[in-house]
């Protein structure tokens, strides 16, 4: 592919907060002639439509893959295993194939198993965006505008496909960062799964108190921030726990370590240890860039 | 007090950002035609006469209080009973206090006991708003503006004093909210005191892996905002853990039950389970206005 020339056609697969910001963005950059979508809700592709995010857009996987040299799963990673099982036979010869998905193992043993003869032009990513939002009417242009994307690469992968799918999230504005699947996924069930499900603990336990509303109402901005994933999309948050399992678990089990340890100090009254991990933690979420 | 005129004379005891910005607040709207200040730290002293938020301003508690006819203690609960203790002999006979301390029952038992004489007049207050900066830098007229302010006045309180305090916020734009010190407690120790915990505990646990700036840079927006309050003054906020303990101790247990039957969940690849919890929790924080 030129380095300079638009993408002939580009096919996305969901057409959410994900597939509609990167259409918008792809059009904003004029990085692509002709861009198709798909998408199972009918209300979601006259969106899409009506907001000029797509060139043609339907129910129909043919019609949206064929010919687009480069194909964009934005779906969330629970449609991901039934969807690669299903593009095979619409492919282009050379098309290159990314994903969205937040996990990134399964996604890559999936691509494996169910495209034998395409994988190697298939580069699982993950572009670290978005928000509690979800759906068209919530896509932005420059949602990527700033942001990474991750991308895992198989060992055996097509360069052309890497620099092809590279392009186009530059296109987007955002910064390309390669990552292995194992190493990505330990990562972000970390800073993202985690904090994900302690924010779900947190509104679930207070919404079922009497008075949960006003409760919740009383919180600060510092209480509507730390709780601003809980509003976050119930299923595709269920199939990232569920596609992340272990490092999610190795992650939470941590964690709930970490907060006997800080019961104990405040059972004991120890002021000098709980000044000492808020210290610490201070230290280190202040130094974030 | 005329409910139109300005105050003569109102002392604010602590510079940093709540009493900087408290200062900066009732200058805009001119509802004082004499601000004192009282801080310990000579920079912050010079920073807040510096800025005009007050008209004098030094480390002698006498000067500060002669005369004024409302008194604002706007330190770090750590910081409050020594105050409460020393104020005494130089409060105007019909001085109204107030305070803006996170924690309330401990307050207001620190000024029954070391205020017999004056406490009745004394309004225990707690300003939700803030952020995890700190100090005078950090300091914003329009802190308070859209924000609430709950006092707690006792039972046995002068109506007048209270009249005056919530006049002093509804000047810089907040809502006053009354409610009995221990329900402030038991509230806040959920949808403040809890929170903070669990961003420190978060914060506290990657902060100690290696490479822990790394890991911690790869987290996006979700993550950022996660983690804020864990940027949160350390001594203040241990305070405040050790000055309401036994609510947030309670809170605390109900959520480690509460990741435990998470963790139990994920162990079991129970996806009906996690989805059933997650929406429970999205529409109560979705429902937040």
């Amino acid at each position: 592919m030129n380095a300079d020339a638009p993408f002939r056609k580009v096919a996305i697969l969901g057409l959410g907060l994900i597939g509609g910001s990167l259409a918008l963005a792809l059009r904003e950059a004029r990085a692509a002639t002709l861009i198709t979508g798909f998408d199972a809700d009918p209300g979601t592709l006259a969106k899409a439509l009506a907001l000029g995010a797509v060139d043609a857009a339907g129910a129909e996987l043919g019609a949206a893959l064929s010919g687009a040299e480069l194909v964009v799963f934005a779906t969330p990673v629970g449609a991901m295993e039934g969807l690669l099982r299903r593009v095979g036979p619409f492919l282009a010869p050379g098309a290159a194939l990314t994903d969205c998905a937040s996990t990134k193992g399964e996604v890559a043993r999936w691509a494996r198993a169910h495209l034998p003869e395409h994988h190697r032009r298939f580069v699982p990513g993950h572009p670290i965006a978005g928000s509690e939002a979800s759906g068209i009417e919530a896509a932005r242009a420059d949602l990527f505008r700033g942001a990474r994307t991750i991308l895992c690469p198989f060992p055996e992968g097509d360069p052309e496909a890497l620099a092809g799918v590279s392009r186009l999230w530059r296109s987007c504005g955002a910064e390309v960062c390669p990552m292995a699947p194992a190493a990505h996924d330990a990562v972000f069930a970390a800073v993202s799964h985690l904090p994900q499900v302690l924010a779900y603990a947190l509104a679930h336990m207070l919404a079922r108190r009497p008075g949960a509303r006003h409760l919740m109402a009383q919180g600060g901005p510092g209480f509507r921030d730390f709780t601003r994933l809980a509003a976050s999309h119930p299923v595709l948050w269920r199939d990232v726990c569920l596609t992340n399992r272990a490092a999610l678990l190795g992650e939470l089990r941590g964690y709930q370590e970490e907060l006997g340890a800080l019961a104990e100090m405040l059972e004991t009254a120890d002021g000098a240890a709980l000044e000492r991990v808020f210290a610490v933690a201070r230290q280190a979420r202040a130094a974030l860039p």
